[in-house]
C-alpha cells in the first residue's frame, strides 16, 4: 500500500548516498527532536513539533526557498530515496508496537459496561456522522483516486478517521492532570483502548476491500502473482490472525516470556525477543494484505499486559522508540506533501466538526448513561476526544494507498493535532484540575544562588529574599519580613540537607522559587541535625492553597535521592544545577 | 565505499517488497539473536552466534539448499536490498557509536607509560609483520580488485586489520574474570583504547588513499563530481575532523549535555542529542570519503567520557544496539560470503598467526617494559589479543571497498571470532582467576522444591538433602548429616526470609545450589526474626576455598531486592524462578 515509485535505472547505495542518508537523517532527526521538544514546554505533544519539522523541510517550506537544497538533501527518487523509506515504514510499525504494548485489554473489560457503553457510543456516532459525510459528498471529502471505483472503502474509512482515539496521548494528558490511577482516568483509558482495538480492526478490513479496488491498477496483480491471497482470503486471514494473537497467541507469548527471561541474557533477550515477534507479525499482516503496522500493533497488544514484561523491558523500548523512531516517523509526513497547497479550510472544518461533535458526544451519551454528572460526563467526552498520533497515522496509510486527496490528508492531520491540542485544558477546566507541576519548569538562571554568602538563617532568607524581591520588582524587606516570621513559628529544615523557608504573599499571582546553595551549610535546626547545604525559598499566592504544600513534597522527594543531591551540591553553573533538577523530577514515563 | 549494485529498473518499495522487508529482519534478528543466546551459554562471544546465523541463512548454507526460498527472503538486488543495506549501514554506524561511548581516553592516558607501551608496541608489532607478509606476498594475501593500483592501501589495511583489538569484547572479558577495576584491567583497557583510536585513525587514512585508487573505476569519479573533495582534502579534512572532535569539539559536547538535559525531556532529549551527533559526524565523514563509521566512531569517543552523559542514558543506547542492531549488522556479514568457497586454510592460518603472535608478543615486551612479571605480561599479551567486532567490522569495509578478496575476508573474520575465543580462558589460565558466577546458570529444573512439605528446620534440610542426594547420585544421610551437623554449630539464617544451609563435601567437584521455597516460612533463628520462605542448600567441594562464601554473597544480593524476592514467592513454575534469579543477576551491563 506505498506510494508506487520509478527510479532511475542503476541507481544504487553509493558513497554519495550513504551521505546524504545519514545527513537526512540527522536533519530530520534533529529538528524534529528540537521542535518536538519547544511544543512540550508549551505544554502540547511533541509530536506537533515533530509534523512541523516535516513541514519545514518537505515541498511546504524548504523546497519553495531553495529547491536544490531540498532535492539534495531529501531526494524522491533513488537508492537513498529507497533506504529512507524502508527506515520510515519500520518506524511506523516499531511506533505501533508500542502503541500496542501500552493497550491494557484485560484492565479494560475489567471496567465493566461503563468502558464499553463510552467506547461504542465514542465510536459509533463519529463514525456514523463520518461515514453519512462521506457517502453523500465524496468529492468535497475528497475522495482519492484509488478508491473511485471502490467508495465503500473511502465511506468506511472517513468513519474511522473521525473516530479513532490516540491511547498514547490520552495517557499523557492523564498524567498531567495527575488523575491516570483515578476512578475516571481508568475509565477513559479503557474506553480509548477498546475503541484503539476496535477502530484498528475495522481499518484493517478497510484494507482488505481496498486489495480488490487497487487490482485494475497494476500493482495488486503483480503481487497476487507473487503469491499474496484474495480478498476473501485476505479478510479471513486477517479474522484467524486475530483472533489467534489476543487468545492462544496472547497466552503463549506470556508462557514465553518466562522463558525467555530465564534462558538468555538480560533485558537483551527480551528486548530482541518482543520485537522479533511484531517484525514477524508486521510481515504476515504486510503479506495478507492489511498493513505491516497492525501486525505490528496486534503484537503489541498481544504481548503488552503481560505480567513477565518488565518495566526496564518496557522503558528501553519506549525511549529508543519514541525519542528516534517516532519524530522520524512524523517528520516523513510532512516530506511528502504541501500543506499549503493542499489547505481546504472548508474541508478542516467539516473534518474537525464531524470528529469534534461526534466523539465528544458519543462518549457524554456513554458516560451519561452510566450515571455520571453532566461535568464529568463532559470531561470524558474531551478526554477521548484527542486523536493524535493514531489519526495522523491512519491518514498516511490511506494517502499512501491513494485512498483519499492530499486535502483531506491535510485536513486529517489538523483534525488530529488540533484534538490533541484541546482535549487537556478542556478536561482541566471541567474539572478544574491542577496540572502536575515539575520544579525545573519553575525555574530560570536568575532564581539560582550558587554561594550563598549567608551564615546564619537570618542572614540566608534576606538573601534569597532579595533576590526573589528583584525578579518580582517587590520590596525586599516585606518579603524577608513573612519569611522570617513565619521561620520564627516553626524552623523549616526538613532535614537531608535541605530547608524551605516560605511564605504566602497577596502580592504575587503565582509560585515563585528561590534556590541558594551554601558552601558550609545553615543550621535550620533539622530533626537530623544535618545542615541545610540546599535551600528553597518558596513564595506563594495568598489565595493559593495547594502550591506550597506541593512544591515542598516536589523537593523533598526529588532530593531524596543521594545522587541527586550531591549533583546539585557539584554542579558548575546554573545550567548543570537545572539539569540535575530535571533528571529528579522525571518520574512519569513520557508518551507520544 | 559500498558494493556497486545495478537495479532492475522500476523497481519500488511496493507492498510484497515490506512483507520481504519486515520478513528478512524477522529471521535475522531471531536467528542472530538465538545463536548469540547460545554461544553466550557456552561461554563464548555472542558475535559468534550472530555471524553464524548469517552463515546459515546466506550463500554458504542456506542458499545451497534452497536458492529460491534464499532469493525470496534475502533478495540481492531491488528495494528491498536497498532499504536492507541502508538498515544495515545505519547498524554498522549505531554500533560503532556504541563502541566509541565506551572510550574513555582521559582515563586511558592517565594510565601513563604503560598504557602507552602495551598499546604502541602491541600496534607497532604485528603492523609491522602485517605489512611484511602484505608486501612479499600480495597475492596469496588476497589483494583485491580495487587495490591493483594501490597496493599501500592493501599493506597498510592488512597491518592494520592485526594489529586491531576489541575494546567491547575485551571489557567483557575483564568483567567476566572481575577483574575489570584492578590494576591490570585497567591498564589493558587502557592500551586497548588507545590501540583502538589510533587503528581507528590509521583505518581512516587507508580509505582517503583508496578514495583515489578508486577513481578509475567511475564510481569516485561521479562522486567528485557531486562536490567530493579530492585526496589531498580528504587528509586534511580527516585531520582537522579529528583534532577538532578530541578537543573543543569533546569540551563543547561536555557543556552541551547538561544544558540539553536541563532544556529537554529526560532521558529522551539527551538520547536523541547523542543521535543526533553520531549522525551528522557520519554524514560528514562519509562526505570527505573515509566511511560513516568513522565519524560515528569518534562522536562516541568524544561523548563518551562526559561526565554528563548519565548512566540511564548509556544503558538505553546500550541495550537496543547492541540487541537490535549490533545482531542485525553481524548477521548480514554472513549474507555477502560464501564461507565455503572462500576458505582458505593456508591463508588463515597465516593471518591467526601473524595477528596472534604479533600481538601477543608486542603486548608482552610492552608489559615487560614497564616491570611486570611474566605471567602477568602474557596475560596483558592474551588479554590484548581478542580482535572480536572490530576485525570483523574493518574486514567487512575492506571487502565492500574490494581492497581484499573473499578469502583475506574470512580469514580475518575467523581470526577475530577465533581471537576473542582464546583471549578469556588464556588469561584466565595464566592469572588463576574463577570466573564470575551467576546464580542461574547453576541451576536447572529439578534443583527447585516449589512447595516444601518440611515445617521445622530438621525436615527441611532433609527434604533439600533428599533431593540434592538424588541428583548427586549420593548417599542422601550423609549429606543430612553434614549439613545438619553444621546448623547446629551456628544457625544459617541471614534474615530477609532467607536460610543458606551449607555444608562442604569430599565427594563433589562442583558446587551445588538446591532450592526449596517453603508457603509458611521456617524459622531458621534468623537475626531479624524473619522465618525463611527460601533456603538454599549449598553443598561445595571440600577443597573449594571460595564457592560458598560467593554462593552465600550472591544469594545475598539478589536478594536484597524486595521486589526479586516477591516475585521468586510468587513465581509459579521453575521456569518463572528462573526468569527472577536472571534479572535479579543481572548487575554488570552487556558487551558485543
Amino acid at each position: 500500500m506505498d506510494i508506487p515509485l520509478t527510479l532511475a535505472s542503476g541507481t544504487a547505495l553509493e558513497p554519495s548516498g550513504v551521505t546524504v542518508l545519514f545527513l537526512s537523517l540527522a536533519v530530520l532527526l534533529g529538528l524534529a527532536r528540537l521542535l518536538g521538544e519547544i511544543a512540550r514546554r508549551l505544554h502540547q505533544p511533541s509530536v506537533l513539533g515533530e509534523i512541523l519539522a516535516g513541514v519545514l523541510l518537505g515541498p511546504t517550506v524548504l523546497s519553495q526557498i531553495s529547491p536544490s537544497v531540498y532535492a539534495f538533501v531529501f531526494p524522491s527518487t533513488g537508492a537513498t530515496f529507497i533506504a529512507l523509506e524502508g527506515l520510515f515504514i519500520t518506524s511506523a510499525a516499531l511506533l505501533l508496537l508500542v502503541a500496542g504494548l501500552e493497550v491494557d485489554l484485560t484492565a479494560a473489560f475489567r471496567q465493566g459496561k461503563a468502558a464499553i457503553a463510552v467506547s461504542l457510543l465514542g465510536l459509533v456516532i463519529p463514525f456514523l456522522l463520518g461515514v453519512v459525510a462521506a457517502q453523500w459528498a465524496p468529492g468535497f471529502m475528497g475522495i482519492g483516486e484509488g478508491a473511485r471505483d471502490n467508495q465503500l472503502a473511502f465511506t468506511l474509512f472517513v468513519g474511522i478517521a473521525v473516530s479513532i482515539t490516540a491511547l498514547p496521548v490520552i495517557a499523557k494528558i492523564l498524567i498531567d492532570l495527575n488523575m491516570f490511577k483515578s476512578d475516571m482516568g481508568m475509565l477513559i483509558m479503557s474506553a480509548a483502548t477498546i475503541n484503539d482495538v476496535v477502530g484498528w480492526i475495522v481499518f484493517a478490513f478497510i484494507l482488505a476491500l481496498l486489495h480488490t479496488a487497487a487490482d485494475p491498477s497494476g500493482v495488486a496483480v503483480a503481487t497476487q502473482a507473487n503469491g499474496v491471497p484474495s480478498v476473501g482470503m485476505t479478510i479471513t486471514l486477517t479474522i484467524v490472525f486475530l483472533v489467534f494473537m489476543l487468545s492462544l497467541g496472547r497466552y503463549l507469548l506470556h508462557r514465553s516470556l518466562p522463558f525467555v527471561q530465564a534462558h538468555t541474557t538480560w533485558p537483551g533477550g527480551v528486548l530482541s525477543f518482543v520485537l522479533v515477534i511484531a517484525l514477524g507479525c508486521a510481515a504476515f499482516t504486510e503479506w495478507i494484505g492489511v498493513h505491516s503496522i497492525f501486525g505490528a500493533f496486534i503484537a503489541g497488544v498481544a504481548m503488552g499486559a503481560s505480567s513477565h514484561l518488565r518495566e526496564r523491558t518496557r522503558e528501553t523500548i519506549h525511549q529508543f522508540i519514541t525519542n528516534i523512531f517516532a519524530p522520524l516517523f512524523f517528520a516523513s509526513i510532512g516530506l511528502r506533501v504541501n500543506f499549503i497547497s493542499a489547505f481546504d479550510p472548508g474541508l478542516i472544518l467539516v473534518v474537525l466538526l464531524i470528529a469534534c461533535t461526534g466523539k465528544v458526544s458519543g462518549c457524554f451519551l456513554g458516560a451519561k448513561w452510566t450515571g455520571m454528572s453532566t461535568r464529568e460526563s463532559s470531561a470524558v467526552g474531551f478526554g477521548m476526544a484527542a486523536q493524535g498520533a493514531m489519526g495522523i497515522i491512519l491518514g498516511q496509510l490511506a494517502r499512501a494507498a491513494d485512498l483519499i486527496t492530499d486535502e483531506l490528508f491535510v485536513a486529517i492531520i489538523i483534525m488530529a493535532l488540533l484534538t490533541s491540542l484541546v482535549s487537556g485544558p478542556m478536561m482541566q477546566k471541567l474539572l478544574r484540575r491542577p496540572t502536575k507541576r515539575v520544579l525545573a519548569d519553575l525555574l530560570s538562571d536568575r532564581q539560582f544562588i550558587l554561594q550563598l554568602k549567608a551564615v546564619g538563617v537570618r542572614e540566608a532568607i534576606a538573601e534569597l529574599s532579595q533576590r526573589a524581591a528583584e525578579i518580582l520588582d517587590l520590596d525586599p524587606a516585606m518579603i524577608d519580613r513573612e519569611v522570617q516570621h513565619r521561620e520564627q513559628t516553626m524552623s523549616t529544615g526538613i532535614g537531608n540537607g535541605l530547608a524551605v523557608p516560605h511564605a504566602r504573599l497577596t502580592e504575587i499571582k503565582k509560585p515563585m522559587v528561590v534556590i541558594g546553595r551554601s558552601p558550609h551549610g545553615v543550621d535550620f535546626n533539622a530533626p537530623d541535625g544535618r545542615t541545610a547545604r540546599l535551600i528553597f525559598l518558596l513564595l506563594t499566592p495568598r489565595d493559593d492553597q495547594t502550591s506550597q504544600i506541593e512544591l515542598l513534597r516536589l523537593i523533598a522527594t526529588t532530593f531524596s535521592n543521594e545522587e541527586t543531591y550531591q549533583r546539585a551540591l557539584d554542579a558548575a553553573s546554573t545550567t548543570e544545577f537545572l539539569a540535575v533538577l530535571r533528571v529528579g523530577d522525571s518520574e512519569a514515563p513520557e508518551h507520544i
